[in-house]
């Protein structure tokens, strides 16, 4: 079995992961505020890094644990096409961290773009089920990450395709933005949900979609 | 930097980390209760197994990542040298979960075993620095986990050679074995702990040692 997986996805308390409209200076339309506290380092394991494993950081590492492809909303990858400069690449410079394949739904038809450490990215237009599809065969076995945002995550639980959800409240106020559950209702009746306080004052939350009842 | 880093150490809220005397039919002494819910496949990453992932296991997950050697007492590796079958290669069958090698601390001279999956044990008698120097040449610039059991640690926290510890406290009672902390004092001084809650009902802590300040 391979699963469908979300990681390290901020919602704040007021309930946004993102925020309005992505700009070269705003990767997270005004929501940069999520990721204040986020260290990214440790989406490659706590070896990866000479720094404390706190709680926070302990859970960062799962992000990258067996999995073989990515997918992504079109405005994770860069703003909408008329405001990218020439030749945009993405927002990772030349060593984006995914080191797999990642299918970026868009509208827009664009050509594959490879990097030396194993990431390229695919420009995919279709429903949530197709793009999965494409991602599961590129991942050889692995399990497929959906990276956000938060509309890209929505759209896959409206079609009951996500397995696992590592949601993280962040105790700060947006006031506006893109709601994960904007138009969602009934979710949670899936899955089995573990709630963890930290330390640090974020709440972790770890959703594990519940086994299908056998039919019969 | 690497780190010397202990996982998993199982602690009952008498304060018991093993029993007593270890045999065949008691690898713990009599407190194989402690890891009576303890999910061993995740040692090696969520993807290799297919389960829920809850913060138990999820924390779990750090065991393996980025370890080049592990140490551990003799206890740990099998009983005492009379009560052993002949040709003892430890408890784990043909595919012992540490795909490194493992330096056993013992007075016993024995030569070297070696498995095809990448586990050999190693036997040796020393200080806790020295052993821990083999170790590290033999982790190859990754870190070092520190097996256990509980005297082991012990020993090792008391020559302040523990740079990260997983501890685990189980809502049991054990009435009697090997605590961690007989005879230590202070060592919390030396660390940044945090303590979290799991829905489970264990308590995990992380322990952090603190950076050497500066002399001068």
């Amino acid at each position: 079995m391979t699963r469908t997986r979300v990681h390290n996805l901020n919602i704040s308390l007021d309930g946004y992961a993102a925020g309005g409209t992505v700009t070269l200076d705003a990767p997270i339309g005004g929501a940069e505020a999520l990721f204040g506290g986020f260290d990214g380092r440790f989406i490659h394991g706590i070896d990866a890094v000479d720094a404390p494993v706190t709680l926070d950081r302990a859970l960062t590492t799962l992000w990258g644990q067996g999995i073989g492809a990515e997918i992504m909303g079109r405005a994770k990858f860069g703003p909408p096409a008329g405001d990218r400069p020439d030749g945009w690449r993405g927002w990772w410079g030349e060593e984006p961290p995914f080191r797999t394949p990642v299918f970026v739904m868009t509208h827009e038809s664009l050509p594959p773009i490879e990097f030396a450490n194993g990431t390229s990215f695919h420009f995919v237009d279709g429903p949530p089920h197709e793009v999965l599809r494409l991602a599961r065969e590129a991942a050889g076995g692995l399990d497929v990450r959906l990276g956000g945002g938060p509309s890209t995550v929505r759209q896959f639980l409206q079609a009951d395709l996500v397995d696992f959800m590592h949601l993280v409240t962040v105790p700060i106020t947006l006031g506006r933005g893109v709601s994960l559950w904007d138009g969602v209702s009934g979710t949670e009746g899936r899955f089995t949900v573990e709630s963890v306080a930290s330390p640090s004052g974020l709440v972790h939350q770890l959703w594990n979609r519940n086994a299908p009842v056998p039919a019969g």
